[in-house]
């Protein structure tokens, strides 16, 4: 069987691992934390960022740090994660679904300014499969509104926006405050992980103590208060050391890890080319002014019982492939606490007819080439 | 320097790691975590329990379980750890701060009738040093006031209560809840990690989903419905499978570890015993029905200036020693927050004059000696 996804091990992990144990310091915030932090100011210039258990916890942070409160509204994507409401709803929010765009997942957003209220505190965006919301637009109309935005990066380390003025900027370093995913489904991984990055520097100061279990230990280390004490809420956010040797592994071994999934992307889209000209399926669609970080590479297909026989015939010729999100506006949680949501059609297309198809640093060129062809033999009998 | 605390490896936790790799299995609930589970199931009883990414975290799960809201009041010790109090903070509740017994550390049971409101949700007890609270009287004033029990666990593994009928119970199995710690001074650790137990049956699928992100994905995977979707509110509870296969080396070695700790234990309490009698300092008290784990040293000092030059002396000769927390009800956060509370005397006292004394399985009989010295030398100077 050819799974979906194979995690990557570089093989230094170990090594990191037993540097931390030598040290005896495995719990958080250590010398391997702070590697991780480093590695991300100098490869994507994040000026401040603090690594978590999860991109859940990530996203957390970031519902406390804005301040979310019982009444407020946060507009997201229905095509998302329950990790992504879940944040702001444990804060009490309500959660105001958009659509997607009709030519991938992201955000519709032309469709934000109509769903703001004043009782809107942000607008948190998915860069999915690591493509690029259109982050002028969303940033524009944010400002007009006086809200903040979150960008859920937890798919798109090491892709790029580029927006007016032709500036290229990472993804996670537009929006106030951005939360990555390291789960053992993503490009660089430890398993579980996350990690906040505050671009908006107002919430610096503040994201450290709520990192810190609500106390100000690290203002206490850096000398600027005699004692530490409770001074906010907070929560045991950082991950230990174990987890962070492991990933400070991964992200040395950023650029091999990335070119190697590009390569495999580019192979599926190339040799999958010519059925999409036959109208057989879509191949996802690189927005302009958006780089491809070769989280994800899927297509869509015609409907949703097509999707399910196409899913089927590949398990049957021993190749796994994935569905992804129902569409939150139609799940029971979300139906039992919020008024109904009008449609969202181009969220359900996404839901119904989205394959994800094996994409990791271990899967062969002929392994790509045998389910290609695996697809096209489907689409002959279909 | 003698150090506080020296995390323990047992020297299996690669061979694991290193097989959860092999499994590519690395975000949680995989094998390893089962194997924790069922080590915890086997070896006390609790018939449900659920790995976190830490204490905390478990805390976390427990306020979200008994359904805290805002308005609800939780009553807990002031002489604890913020996380105790952060968790039900986090759902909106005020916390009701007790004071500790004059005796020992623990929640002074008798104080918390009269702390007791229509508002009262859940008290929270916390076993210092791991010596059990009066569990019988904590439970028969829950249940005349139907409020449900927590056992904050953080330090208690391993630990046992003889209540009525000379029933001899685990800690964190009496509670309605409970949460255990993991963190790298514990004494069986892995970073950062927790657990929470389920003893009241009613919350166990309820907390499963909870764990999982509100999804319904442990019924799926049981076959109990069709696809998984998200059905409740919830966080990325699960630690991964790295720091579950860390974590399993070291429940292996559990005896071995705790049998260490009692021996350093015990040279420390009868080597002190004359200080006592001469009235110089006092010794931790074990409770009666309560047993001892070994996850502490402390005495406690005749006032704060004598414990602060003890700290001082102790450290001029190369040993570090530890207060520990500060009550909360003097904190900045709650009083900000919180209406004044009355004085707690005996947690103040804890406050001042508590000293941990450093405890490892490595540390050395005679250097247990050394330093029981410096303490009697400490004494006659004076």
């Amino acid at each position: 069987m050819i799974f979906q996804n194979k995690p990557y091990i570089t093989g230094a992990e170990f090594q990191y691992i037993q540097a931390a144990i030598e040290n005896r310091h495995l719990s958080g915030n250590g010398k391997y934390t702070k590697l991780c932090h480093d590695f991300f100011k100098d490869k994507y210039g994040f000026t401040k960022c603090l690594l978590t258990t999860s991109c859940t916890d990530a996203l957390e942070m970031c519902a406390i740090l804005l301040d979310v409160q019982p009444g407020d509204e946060v507009i997201m994507p229905s095509f998302t994660f329950v990790s992504t409401a879940n944040a702001f709803i444990l804060r009490g929010a309500s959660i105001i679904l958009a659509d997607s765009t009709d030519g991938n997942p992201n955000i519709d957003a032309d469709s934000i300014a109509s769903l703001i209220t004043p009782k809107t505190k942000a607008i948190v965006v998915v860069h999915y499969a690591g493509m690029a919301c259109d982050m002028d637009a969303i940033m524009k109309v944010a400002d007009e509104h006086n809200v903040f935005v979150v960008e859920d990066a937890a798919q798109a380390i090491d892709s790029f926006y580029t927006g007016a003025g032709n500036k290229q900027q990472p993804l996670g370093s537009i929006g106030h405050l951005a939360a990555f995913s390291f789960h053992e489904s993503k490009n660089i991984q430890c398993g579980e992980g996350g990690m906040l990055v505050i671009n908006d520097e107002q919430f610096a100061k503040r994201a450290e103590i709520i990192w810190e279990k609500g106390t100000n230990r690290a203002a206490f280390f850096r000398g600027e208060v005699d004692k530490y004490n409770w001074v906010d809420m907070g929560s045991s956010f950082l991950p230990s050391e174990i987890t962070a040797a492991f990933l400070y592994a991964q992200l040395q071994a950023l650029d091999a890890i990335q070119n190697a999934r590009k390569e495999k992307w580019r192979q599926y889209f190339d040799t999958l080319l010519p059925l999409q000209q036959q109208e057989k399926l879509l191949l996802p669609q690189v927005p302009d002014r958006a780089t491809n970080n070769a989280h994800i590479f899927y297509v869509v297909c015609k409907s949703q019982p097509e999707r399910d026989r196409l899913i089927l015939f590949l398990k049957n010729n021993e190749v796994q492939s994935m569905f992804h999100y129902p569409g939150l506006h139609t799940s029971p949680f979300y139906t039992g606490t919020h008024p109904v949501t009008k449609q969202l059609p181009n969220a359900e297309k996404f839901s119904d007819s989205l394959l994800r198809l094996p994409l990791y640093v271990e899967l062969a060129e002929e392994q790509v080439g045998n389910i290609c062809r695996l697809i096209a033999a489907f689409h002959t009998s279909e």
